[in-house]
């Protein structure tokens, strides 16, 4: 007979205990003031005053908390509590700080302050774990104010930032490398490192921004993969005419063509489990008295099946060509993200973490983009999902509530420091 | 047997044969310098720096010729050829320089010129009108800076500035009352007087601005009278929500119920000379991957009979309730312009000088709004049409030929020679 194993450490620790779910829900208060709106949301757009305040705000909480801090040439930054192999390659957790224009004061937000938690919580435990964990707050992770969005993700993963990405403007014209560089110039104490490093594992925190886990009245959701999605770019040209003198059977009305087109792509994309979405839309001259001459719209296209998506893109072509009426369209396919498939070891922790913890979870897609996407392809990669109010995100009206954001940020703890001892 | 009466000046004078046209096409060219835009048009808003250098242009011209020049508080500029009596009313024509955003280069331009001309070629003739004739450059005419329109010809006849409007504001907030005060700054030279005068005739000289005119082969439009017009501000307001995340069913897409109240209206709107445009429309938050929160357009309705609008007022409520789905959804009526009916003396005396001109003429209604509909009410008033290109006008394609300009301002001038000399 051997002697049974000594336990160690790890295995007697349940690190989450030492969370300090008050600070973290007290926190996300705190950081919601930067770039408040009346209705109780934000509009904190990427590297804006506001988010450089946020990104501040969370430095020195993490500097209070003895954390190594650092900065990239995207604009990430890391938060880091060393391991026991200072160069072993460490676990990775992250989210962002900027908002959609009137966005909701959690997402983003919430990974971020609950992946602080977590390296304060396990520093607190006093066992280092054997590998580094770092949590990272990544650039644009919204796309809102320079689209496409993960600017800061991607160009980790990629270890350089996509060819174009600092010329991408803003609104008022503002560039990201502008903008880049007024972040740049309030970041001077901190460590500058290269873009990219080895990880052993990304584990990624936020809401569902939808209804599912709330309907199922679930607390955990295990995200097993991300829905595909495809965003086009439709340009109806037409004319632009007098609204009394022009008879409408003359006009070439811009404005009905796309309303037709939008109409018809409620039948084409009723297909289960199709998502598609016309957010953005603006015509021309968008005047009192004028027939609009020309509409521009954006149409977002979400299914699980990368097939379904490319014979959706076929019928979309389809109808805009059957509805176009006497005016011109184009349609042009701007972003394509395929579906992906999460590593199934960083499932298993999250469940196993969340049973240990006595909450319930149900296995699911996002169905929403995320940075764990751009880390996807660089290490093994995962989400956890906390239930959000009637689903309701992406508006000033998100709403999380303190035991789910304790309860999600126990489970990333656990997982955080599963991995960073595996 | 009497002696026969021996014919006076006024018998025998075909005035229009002193009229200039080659300049009057040269005038058009120049003034379309002012605001040009690359496709052929001018973007000229009212009171701005081009509106502002295209009216010292006008009123260098005018100068030349010897024409009294006068402003008035609404920012009105009034071009004066005396008559043998000074104290009687005058006979007053007029237009606006102000443009679309992307407007053509004749509206409102060609109606100025032309009664510049006009008031040149009954000056060139040698015997003086019996009473004063003026030509009007109207205030923001077209109303796409300063919502709604027709500003200054509507102050002129009341005798005052609507309640209000000094405090209109464009798109970059600056106000009415700012942008006059600017105006104003550079009009030192001119004599000021009050608003208003009174007036024995209004004749307004404009493109036809839909295709009728060309479509039947007529030079010149007799137009009897304007169709009415209602206009409305629809707010539809639903709820911001992730374009992945929130599954369409359970969304309160503001943009998917304005589509449908939009196609809706095409049935409601469908009836005989019915037109109904919408030509603004704006969402928010107006970001990629955000279901539109809320969605407000603009719906302009229009018919020659004010029953019918009233009916289809009636028609555009029920089907914003029953369209509007999950959202709330709102309607405004924002602007009232009854129908109305022209002097028949102006009707007749158009057609009798486009007779002895060898112009072909059709009776017809304006289905467009003019500054003739503010001066109906303070005097016998009435519209002289021309033909345009395709009927394209609010656009930078907006064309008419030199023999129709030529056509129109020649009748203008006899038109105007006959109601002077009545």
């Amino acid at each position: 007979m051997t002697e049974p194993s000594t336990p160690t450490p790890q295995d007697r620790l349940m690190v989450s205990e030492m969370l300090d779910a008050a600070r973290l829900w007290q926190r996300l208060a705190e950081l919601a003031r930067h770039g408040a709106t009346p209705a109780g949301g934000v509009e904190r757009l990427a590297l804006s005053p506001a988010e450089v305040a946020a990104r501040h705000a969370v430095l020195g909480w993490a500097a209070a908390a003895g954390l190594g801090l650092a900065c990239d040439p995207a604009g990430n930054i890391f938060l880091r509590l060393e391991g026991r192999s200072a160069s072993a390659a460490p676990v990775l957790t992250g989210s962002y700080l900027d908002s959609q224009p009137k966005g909701g004061r959690y997402s983003g937000s919430y990974g971020v302050l609950a992946g602080l938690e977590a390296l304060c919580a396990i520093g607190r435990a006093g066992h280092a774990p054997e590998r580094p964990i770092v949590a990272a707050i990544w650039t644009n992770g919204e796309g809102s104010r320079f689209c496409p969005g993960y600017t800061g993700s991607k160009a980790f993963a990629a270890r350089r930032l996509a060819k174009g990405s600092l010329a991408v403007r803003d609104d008022t014209g503002a560039s990201f490398g502008e903008a880049l560089s007024a972040w740049q110039a309030t970041a001077g104490g901190l460590a500058k490192i290269r873009l990219g490093f080895d990880c052993s594992a990304y584990v990624e925190l936020h809401l569902e921004q939808g209804p599912e886990l709330e309907d199922r009245n679930k607390q955990i959701g295990v995200v097993t993969g991300m829905q595909g999605m495809r965003r086009y770019q439709i340009d109806v040209e037409g004319e632009a005419a007098h609204a009394g003198g022009m008879p409408r059977a003359r006009r070439r009305d811009a404005l009905s063509a796309a309303v037709r087109i939008i109409g018809g792509l409620e039948s084409v994309c009723s297909a289960p489990d199709v998502t598609h979405t016309v957010s953005q839309l603006a015509i021309t001259p968008n005047a009192p008295s004028v027939v609009p001459g020309s509409a521009t719209f954006s149409l977002d296209v979400r299914h699980a099946d990368d097939t379904v998506l490319t014979h959706l893109g076929e019928a979309i072509r389809l109808i805009c060509q059957s509805e176009k009426g006497p005016c011109r369209c184009t349609l042009t396919e701007v972003l394509t993200a395929p579906p992906i498939t999460f590593d199934p070891l960083i499932g298993a922790s999250t469940a196993a973490a969340a049973a240990r913890l006595g909450l319930t979870t149900w296995p699911m897609l996002s169905l929403g983009g995320h940075d764990a996407r751009s880390l996807a392809g660089h290490c093994p990669s995962g989400i956890i999902f906390i239930p959000c109010h009637k689903g309701i995100s992406h508006s000033e009206h998100e709403l999380i509530s303190s035991q789910a954001a304790t309860g999600g940020a126990r489970v990333l703890t656990d997982v955080l420091w599963d991995f960073a001892n595996a």
